[in-house]
């Protein structure tokens, strides 16, 4: 009994010392000890046992501070994870090393429709290729994101919307089986918030949503710096909240949800509607250059002032705005991040997000609300994936097994 | 430094100490030593330390187990805590023990838009009488819940739409000033919300909401069995989310406002339109009879089959609804709890404001997500305000001060 909890009490050092490596890179033991709060003879003990376990290494010494030169303890150098980000039409997959700079990555296009088999298959292919390319034959572990709800302890995607032939699958096993490592599964946009908090934007904030408005429209929630998934796994789904009683019918079956406004297949329907009917010439024009239109040709219409075009990504913003202003009210986050393909059609959509947002919520809850793009793209979703399997790797019963 | 840092583990050890006494009632050492995973020495120790406090006792010998008997350890019952819960309309103060069972309460009408200093001197006096009436000159603490947004760090009410004269208002310096003990001060629905999960409907619950449906309708959040308050500290602010672009205008200034539509002085106001316009005979009768009209007497009118009233009710419920599905995608919690006046106003509110939002939502979230009315009426608030005083008063930092 003693025995476990003492050894249960290392291990959770180890988490905390690692996670400390790879979030503020090489340290002494000194400055280790410090930001541990625990004796220099326990910091010692543990980067000994990490040493010899193949996961920390002394490095050059430290800068003196006038006493005794003190040696620096990095991350070992061997460290890899994957990260893999699926999205709906595109997938990123890379490689990071124990501190999750990102060391290479590959992006494909991908139709999230075509069932987990033919994807997974194709993002394994993209990894073999990058681990390959980059001498790796054992990475550490792997993250996993993919574009609808998932039950992130048992590893499996659960009746995705938009996603047909993945509810139930076991996507978590069926990577670790390939890639012969540990993986964790998660949605794309807790993957994308996990990233942003790395390495982006949302580094210094404790309660923050990340937006990503892509095909669908989904929300990362981090309370008191942790991901916040709900009692189900399933928060954040705000693709689904309505903003009117009537509206084009949604891939979840009902009327009037957001996604079905201003998801990036919304703008896409919207923009073939305004070129047939003539409303917007430009579109009209890059139709009949094309043969389709997508979202992000209505960047280009804007670009070429096609006032339509312009209307077109107004009312997405406004849209995306009421329901951002009512999570405001409820959440009073400290931050919001917004990411993904369709927020790049332009600063006029932010614009729009922001205005909305500021004007319906109350005072005390905008007074400090920064509302800020990503700084990330496709990379943040690679480090996002990556932080979620280093903190499982690094932390206490991961690190038993 | 070192002593600093075993004082405060002691401190924080007697913290979980007191709060499983309060939460569990008398328990043994050894079963208090199992409770909080340490030595049977370090309780021995903790609970010398409590009793010299005059924070604990001992009392009768425990059941045997078969080995030694071991003797109960329990709060001093001396120990009385104070809670204020302040509605916009009325308020209740109560007096507990340390467990936080109620030894009295006192419910009285007030007006919030009298000003901080007439509704605190009327529940001081009120709080005065209590104390008296059961002997009691040193109250361990106080806590205090208002309708309306708080400064919980700073303990003053920050721009509440409907408490003119509260802004800034240094509630909890002006309680403690009073009564010479500690006290804390919270929104009135984070105070129900802890009532609740203390002694109601979401005592096993650890993501859960409150939903309070008074003059204005407000939320608690409970994440991971602690009270979410954001980042300003105006978490749950829902009544103010938009339901419609257009409709009545809210206290707030907006128009389409949730509170606006279906708070308890919105149901007061269609109700008086329904009576004159002659829509609704039976609330005209009850106009002619009382020169007024509340949202009670829409339940009256239901009672006795108007037709219109039953409407009311049931569009009031639509609107929650509406909200809550919109909470239940973002948030995914495990329960929802709704009280407050006008939640009583019978049967069919609940049943629609189920309705709408089981119907609104993912069913991966609605899947096992009971929507229960509150079991604990008034008394809910001065159980709430007295635990949220007694986690500070048994607290590390308060503890050492």
């Amino acid at each position: 009994m003693r025995h476990s909890l003492a050894g249960r009490a290392e291990t959770s050092m180890q988490a905390r010392l690692l996670a400390q490596l790879r979030d503020e890179g090489p340290l002494s033991r000194v400055q280790l000890a410090d930001r541990l709060n625990v004796s220099r003879t326990t910091i010692a003990a543990e980067v000994g046992r990490l040493t010899e376990l193949g996961m920390a290494h002394e490095v050059g010494p430290a800068a003196s501070r006038g006493g005794r030169r003190s040696t620096l303890v990095d991350l070992a150098p061997d460290i890899r994870f994957v990260g893999i980000s699926i999205g709906a039409t595109s997938m990123s997959v890379g490689l990071t090393d124990g501190r999750l700079s990102v060391i290479g990555t590959r992006t494909r296009a991908c139709d999230i429709r075509s069932g987990p088999e033919k994807v997974l298959a194709t993002a394994l292919d993209e990894v073999r290729a990058l681990l390959d390319e980059h001498g790796v034959t054992e990475p550490m572990g792997a993250g996993v994101g993919v574009p609808g709800p998932v039950d992130f302890h048992r590893g499996v995607s659960v009746s995705p919307p938009i996603m047909p032939g993945w509810d139930g699958y076991p996507v978590r096993d069926a990577v670790a089986r390939e890639l012969g490592c540990p993986v964790v599964l998660d949605n794309d946009v807790n993957v994308l918030a996990a990233g942003e908090q790395h390495a982006g934007v949302a580094r210094t904030a404790k309660d923050f949503l990340y937006v990503k408005i892509g095909t669908g429209i989904g929300c990362g929630i981090v309370v008191d710096g942790e991901l916040y998934r709900g009692v189900d796994g399933c928060a954040g789904d705000i693709g689904h909240i309505r903003v009117e009683d009537f509206g084009p019918t949604c891939a979840c079956g009902n009327t009037g949800c957001l996604e079905a406004f201003s998801g990036g297949a919304a703008l896409a329907r919207e923009a073939l509607a305004a070129a047939r009917s003539g409303r917007s010439p430009v579109l009209a024009e890059l139709l009949a250059e094309k043969g389709d239109l997508s979202a992000e040709d209505i960047a280009v219409a804007v670009a070429r002032g096609d006032a339509q075009a312009v209307q077109l990504i107004r009312e997405s913003g406004h849209r995306i705005g009421q329901v951002l202003a009512s999570l405001v009210s409820f959440f009073n986050p400290g931050l919001i991040v917004i990411g993904g393909r369709v927020s790049k059609l332009g600063h006029g959509l932010l614009a729009e997000i922001r205005s909305v947002t500021y004007r319906r919520s109350l005072p005390l809850a905008t007074g400090n609300l920064p509302i800020v793009l990503s700084e990330l793209g496709d990379e943040g979703g690679v480090i996002g994936a990556a932080h979620l399997i280093s903190a499982s790797v690094y932390a206490p019963s991961s690190a038993e097994a």
